[in-house]
């Protein structure tokens, strides 16, 4: 079966989407609207990107591809209000800068500069806050982003949670290189960095409503330099970092954005026995849940053990594997060949069972 | 008196300023911090600035001074906690479009992108979110910006007051231009290009907590068209929005990072009736509350009524004013020429008069 990606095709499927009209059935915000599942893409999709309509947005990549006065640059924004603040491994203000320096790495540009804007409730102990900003500095400096601007607003008493932080980054992108999820294609391989559910089980157990303990700490981790390494090697279509929804949710997004399939062996999917234990008690898949330093890639199947060895080769990439491969039917469905020998559909999260976990 | 503003006086300054080595007296986050005043300068300083320590942060502009790859750019954010989210003249849509347009353009830039956060509290209506995002929409299309990239969070019932929003936005700066209020010198005009006072009485009104109507209508509008008016004219050695904490608060800046003092004749500045009657009853001075469609302009002397001639000439800027001037002494000090014939200090905010006004 032979499927031409030409620029028409996709125009045709944007178009296609558009006449589907997402529309949100609800009255009120959910919690799922902020799980990134499918709630999230609803809303995104009905009221976001049908009143901002314009082409920088309308890809919903990791960061937008903008030129300014001839320069290629990527722009990206997260908010961080994960519960609680402190957790093994890591802080909201860890998160908040490696958070927006992979979402522009894992976009192929080189981060630059990050702005940050607080918005602190009455109350929060300025020790905290000073703790945070800490673990920021730190953050920026191992790769290497200048914090440029700020803001601080402050919330009364009971609203705000103690600290929400909102980082904004952008980068340069190199003029050479087209990478997006859209271009996957039948044969590709389907590569992940690392093992999986690390940060979304730590947060989980850190909120203490478990009676659970497990040796483990959140995956936070710049990736700049991993994705640099693996944009070395030819081959390389696209990078997402799987962070809410986790690595199910960024193969859906990868099956959509490309009318592909996606089939994944569960075997290959690299997961730590204490997140597996986790998740069988917390009754939730491990591909769902977040990770703040893992990618997942796509990649020429051609180049998949070059891709491999390049991230093997890297301390953050010792673990990578391929986990599946991009085919052409059911398009827009993820398949998962379970440890049984079974094959299911992994559908976009629905609900959010981890909430605030970023 | 002759006073050399050189490169190495700034950098003398700077040096100074560091020494000095502010401190945060409290143990946690009050309202005052939030206020724009002395409390948050405070708190920039020896928190935010002390860690992020860059030559890129620390001119505390309205927005960075950035170069990315040869291409001369300006970056701001701004996070939008404004109770209520709905008042008379706008929601917290137009501020967070027209506050970020603003910074970037009191600093010289031209508005090209802006990206922006949501943070949602679980039972916010949706209705109320595509008001929002529809002001979003419009605002942006009336200056020429694109929102190009976004971030959705859902927070608990409780938290989070409905909506927060943040923006970032980037422009493009000319190269050929050095704006910043560290330049202002002895002769300079200080000009005003509107009525002061009116969104942050507005707002305050909106919340119904006092008896007091008043026909009164936010004054929050973008300023790229009337910024870029002036900077036609020679001489305009800075531009500041008086958002929190007011055209006074915009006044002590200048006083300080120059090293000046500045002279205000409190007869000069326009403030619409209804405004000076609600702040006599509030007990608060128009000087010191927020505005988000107004900025204050400093200008060699000898351009003053060219710059005068250049906002009157443009619809929002028909009520424009002079209403002051930079002297020599006493330097980092903002003095007050009464109505009644006094002098006063009108130092930096202490505390928070108008909580939450954007």
């Amino acid at each position: 079966m032979s499927r031409a990606r030409t620029e028409d095709d996709v125009l045709e499927r944007i178009e296609r989407a558009r006449r589907r009209k997402p529309r949100v059935r609800e009255e009120r915000i959910t919690a799922a609207h902020g799980a990134g599942g499918k709630a999230t893409q609803t809303l995104i999709e009905a009221v976001f990107v049908e009143a901002f309509r314009n082409a920088l947005l309308e890809p919903l990549g990791d960061a937008a591809d903008l030129v300014l006065d001839g320069t290629r640059l990527a722009m990206t924004t997260d908010s961080y209000v994960v519960s609680p603040l402190f957790f093994p491994g890591g802080n909201i203000g860890d998160l908040a800068v490696n958070g927006t320096v992979n979402d522009l790495a894992v976009a192929g540009a080189i981060p630059a500069y990050l702005s940050c804007g607080f918005i602190l409730e009455e109350g929060f102990p300025i020790e905290d806050l000073r703790r945070i900003v800490a673990s920021m500095r730190e953050c920026a400096e191992a790769v290497g982003v200048a914090l440029v601007t700020g803001d601080t607003k402050v919330v009364g008493r009971g609203s705000g949670d103690g600290c929400y932080v909102n980082t904004t980054g952008i980068g340069l992108l190199p003029t050479d290189r087209a990478l997006g999820i859209h271009t996957a294609r039948p044969g590709d391989a389907i590569v992940v960095s690392g093992p999986v559910g690390e940060h979304g089980v730590t947060v989980m157990l850190a909120r203490g409503e478990l009676e659970l303990e497990a040796d483990l700490v959140s995956d936070t981790a710049p990736l700049a330099d991993l994705c640099a390494r693996l944009l070395a090697v030819p081959g390389v279509r696209a990078m997402r970092d799987a962070t809410r929804g986790g690595v199910a949710t960024v193969l859906n997004e990868i099956a959509r954005a490309a009318d592909v399939s996606v089939v994944v062996n569960e075997d290959a999917v690299p997961v730590r026995d204490e997140v597996r234990g986790a998740c069988e008690l917390l009754g939730i898949d491990p591909l769902y849940v977040a990770c703040e330093g893992r990618f997942v890639a796509v990649v020429d199947g051609a180049y998949a053990d070059e891709a491999l060895a390049a991230l093997q080769g890297h301390p953050q990439g010792a673990e990578a594997a391929v986990i599946g491969r991009v085919g052409p039917d059911p398009a827009g469905t993820v398949l998962l060949n379970t440890a049984f020998g079974g094959t299911r559909i992994a559908d976009l999260l629905v609900g959010d069972p981890l909430p605030r976990i970023c």
